[in-house]
């Protein structure tokens, strides 16, 4: 029997707390050595991409893919979850909000590990779709209800604090520059599509914590060099993925100015094999590119609930 | 509007002749150079594999994977096929049959453009699934009907003998050594699990085509490297492809004595850029290991039909 869920079946079972508890548990079993990833493939199209990623997470007995088309005229993502012993298609899932959900989720968590101690405000620069999430993760995570928002139109920054804080209830403060947004900041969320850094080395303070997550296409950076020698580590959701993805650390690698051997798998960190920091003056980075490991545990989840609470379509046999 | 199709909706759209036209179009526009491959994926399961390809075909506006778990519990099939200009997913495809339909039909195709002149007789070497479409596509694509087969189990040759002589309308003659189905024969189909060699090179007359499509896993080899060097030209569907996963044209390559930069794509023989054999007597081989333009070519045409004919099932939106 296989499952149907659509995009609103999803949305009516998963919310961040489970996501950021599936990942967390996620990334101890890719530590173990139970999870496989395989980088993202993709396919040109004339105004886009056709994108694919598979894991395997044999703790679970899953297996599966995420596929998905992003193009000028909108995205459509689908994830297809198999048994893992050959039992079969287990779900069809319509999957743009549960990658939201885990793309947020991945920062939450990576944050949770990688902040300062007494870290207690956040700053958003972004102020789109994902930077919903990504703050939602991070508010969930953290507990923190101090929160500033930065991007560089007025209506989008206010915009976003009002409807944010509303959900996540907390004041969200809009603020008309960067800076504003960066200083004496514990945390921050980088979320745009920019091909040029958005935030230059000099807003880096000391034992600021930045997450990263608005590019996964090498052409893109939201940091440039300068701010990348400054991180005393940097963590990627999967290095493999990162060589190929990351425009920023790509370039620095290019330039001699940043070693692929000191990149940290976030798998390390959330397994406490290794600490992002060592004090609370360390500057960190994590970098998220997304990874098919964070689709398929919370597909798997999704799946696991949809079950048990008579939600989806079955699909003809 | 995304369409899902079971496996008998597929059986009622698609046939052998069908199936062969679509494939010989593909392969002109991949020549063409407006169709895309990405080699098949693996991720190991305890008891099989995961397996992921992807192609786009830009001339037919449309992209997609065909991804299935083959496990000792048997194997799932399903084909994502999406609009290539971003408007979404077309269809969620069951694709057992359309798989067997499409690997009997690529052999049935490389027959059709590298047997020699005046062809008249097939002899097949496994009796199993796949034994019955690469016979059903090579009598359609060639009219032969002089066929014998062979398998080590006389049980299994006579039942494929008797059953598929019933469905082709033809006699076809069970034979219990593999030098009866070889012995003046034009074209053989090897269509096994061996990780054996089946076809030894002393049983490859002048002028024989052969097509060896029953391993895609590098363990596994039907042909052994004395007659790998027999043959005066070797296609394969995929060069890139054949060069993970052929392992009979691996361990020829290895011991030197078979160069990759001697294969030839399916692609330049079909477009009629390379010709397979320049004489009668040329022993010339198809190693098919089956990729994903061949799924979603296929594919694309099955949701034309669908389309046109009302069959399927609408996804809920």
């Amino acid at each position: 029997m296989t499952l149907y869920l659509t995009e609103s079946n999803i949305a009516g079972l998963l919310d961040m707390r489970i996501t950021l508890d599936v990942l967390d548990e996620a990334f101890k079993t890719q530590a173990n050595g139970d999870a496989l990833n395989r980088s993202r493939s993709r396919i040109p199209l004339p105004n886009g991409s056709y994108n694919l990623m598979a894991a395997g997470i044999s703790s679970k007995k899953v297996v599966g893919q995420k596929s998905y088309t992003a193009t000028s005229a909108g995205a459509a993502f689908h994830i297809l979850l198999y048994d893992g012993e050959g039992k079969g298609l287990l779900a069809v899932m319509s999957a743009g909000f549960l990658g939201k959900m885990r793309t947020g989720g991945v920062s939450g968590l990576a944050t949770k590990y990688m902040a300062k101690n007494g870290a207690d405000s956040v700053g958003v620069i972004g102020a789109g779709n994902q930077a919903e999430t990504q703050l939602e993760a991070v508010v969930e995570s953290t507990g923190i209800k101090n929160v500033r928002v930065f991007s560089r139109t007025a209506e989008k920054r206010n915009g976003f604090a009002q409807r944010m804080g509303e959900k996540l209830g907390i004041d969200i403060i809009p603020v008309d520059t960067a800076s504003a947004a960066t200083k004496d900041t514990s945390i921050l969320l980088v979320i745009t599509n920019s091909a040029e850094p958005v935030l230059p080395s000099e807003l880096l303070e000391p034992g600021v914590h930045v997450n990263a997550a608005g590019n996964n296409v090498w052409t893109g950076r939201e940091l440039d060099t300068d701010a990348i020698v400054k991180f005393n580590s940097i963590v990627v959701d999967d290095i493999e993925q990162a060589k190929i993805e990351s425009g920023e650390l790509m370039r620095a690698a290019e330039t001699g100015q940043f070693n692929w051997g000191s990149a940290i798998a976030l798998s390390d960190i959330v397994a406490g094999k290794v600490q992002a920091r060592t004090n609370d003056l360390d500057i960190t980075l994590f970098e998220s590119l997304g990874i098919a490991i964070e689709d398929i545990a919370v597909a798997e989840r999704v799946y696991q609930m949809a079950i048990e609470q008579g939600v989806g379509h079955t699909l003809p046999a």
